[in-house]
């Protein structure tokens, strides 16, 4: 298998690493998939986490390797500086930073940054999913990108336009497990699922309060006093809350453009967001962030003549 | 002292007691202040805590004591039932229910809850804050009781017709300990005051924004790395942005009513509420809390017939 490899990509975030071994003409070779993200690499060290990964992969030694994500954060191996949008989306895969000190050649692409006075932000990762998502060329497009911290993307004629970040997983997570809402929560809630229908109303809920979520926070808590309502079903509020009022928030800031939405995302968070999305009259077309960072990546490699420009293949 | 008490009372939260002995005529003869509150009485018990304080103080062991805050909710000493919203806040007082088993006359003051299907809420504590704040016995007035979960209340005739809670701090004090911008804030940011511009700043940006918080929070991140935003002023971003949002999001939902509002606070916290109420062009009187509390459980002593009503004084 290895002789074939012409690059390793890898998706390099601050709890997982995912790598994949890609031949010339872009074909997946074999994968990997890790809980040695940014944190563990930080301990055991960047090099000696990616060589375990391409050895049990069966990379040679002269296999060079592209990087998206966190490991090109301040914290990470490299700091891969920013590139300020906006930017075609080509010229930010161009940009990607090398390694130094390595044998191998071993490049990571950059983050975005949003300069703005009052309104900065930047993303790392993210970039390289809206590459490989099969945008048209042309045309603007409004991109949802759940997550710990959910990017919302203009994306203009193949660029990054602008972008806001709704730090909505986050939220989530800090609220059931240290806000008085853990007592409604419980410790292990289950998953919240899309058909759940205090998922719905609260989503519901939110999308007519404009992005205004914290005066709803505490009914979650009065509900459980007063209501009876039970732990699942307050997970399935909080998130559906928190969602609404993400999606109310864009809707906002984006307007008419926001009518129609493509969202990049997986598995969960995929068909909560198509529900939510939904709810709020929006046209949605979603692509599989799996397959998209993927994409992403090779286009990278392409990008930094790590594989031809030719003779593509998925 | 002791032999003057006619009633102690006392404020009794989830952290903190403060207690007074009481004359026949409202007078303060003594105070005690400690960090013993409902935590702490869990551990040690109620009765051990409220005696100590009161032997300090030279209490005789017939006088009675009237209670109010979270001794009265179900983790507490006796769950003094809720009283269902609209309610007279006289009647409120009245309602206190007697602990058994107690030597002594001991009454706790109930707690508040809203039973409405799409906006339940409780409250404990902050009802005798209401009932000592002296508001006029008629008229609308709109309430603001900023803390860890801020209550703004609307009060008709001397009675609390409806309420709605805020988390905001509980809201800070999460996001600044456990989210990103824990490394925005770091481990121990100075306390925020109102004269901090950066304050200004995002209090007017959430007052323009109606409420729709969750937008800014990752700016804060995104300032710090790109704008060299320092940890004592990214706190006071983040202050600013969550009382502005709240004060926002209760002014869309009380609308002109809010114009004029009684603020019920002490410290910090009267001056950073002032300062936000201001920049939203609000009309501010200001009560101080803890010396409403103290009225308002004199008030509660007065309805349960343990000072007499007569001879008022302070």
């Amino acid at each position: 298998m290895s002789e074939a490899a012409a690059v390793a990509v890898v998706d390099w975030g601050t709890t997982r690493l995912r790598a994949w071994l890609i031949d010339e003409t872009g074909k997946v070779l074999a994968e990997r998939r890790g809980d040695d993200g940014l944190i563990t690499a930080q301990q055991k060290g960047f090099s000696t986490i990616l060589e375990g990964h391409l050895a049990a992969m069966g990379a040679t030694a002269q296999l060079p390797v592209i990087i998206c994500g966190m490991a090109g954060s301040r914290q990470g191996w490299l700091e891969a500086p920013y590139v300020t949008v906006p930017s075609p989306l080509s010229a930010i895969l161009a940009g990607a930073a090398r390694v130094p000190g390595q044998e191998r050649d071993i490049r990571i692409v950059p983050g975005l940054a949003q300069r703005l006075a009052d309104a900065p932000d930047v993303m790392r990762g993210e970039e390289t999913q809206l590459a490989g998502a099969g945008l048209p060329a042309k045309g603007r497009h409004v991109v949802c990108m759940p997550g710990t911290h959910s990017k919302w993307v203009v994306i203009e004629d193949g660029g990054v336009a602008g972008f806001c970040t709704w730090p909505t997983g986050e939220l989530f997570s800090v609220l059931a497990g240290h806000s008085i809402l853990r007592h409604s929560l419980g410790e292990h809630p289950e998953p919240v699922t899309a058909e759940n229908p205090f998922f719905r109303r609260w989503c519901e809920t939110a999308l007519s309060e404009g992005g205004d979520v914290t005066s709803k926070l505490f009914s979650i808590r009065a509900a459980g006093l007063l209501q009876d309502l039970k732990a699942d079903d307050a997970a399935a509020c909080l998130s559906g809350l928190l969602i609404g009022g993400e999606i109310a928030s864009a809707r906002r800031r984006y307007g008419d453009a926001s009518a129609s939405v493509v969202l990049i995302a997986s598995g969960a968070l995929a068909s909560l967001y198509g529900e939510a999305l939904g709810l709020a009259g929006l046209a949605v077309r979603t692509v599989d962030a799996d397959e998209a960072v993927r994409a992403g990546l090779i286009e990278a490699a392409r990008e930094n003549g790590m594989i031809a420009r030719t003779g593509v293949a998925r």
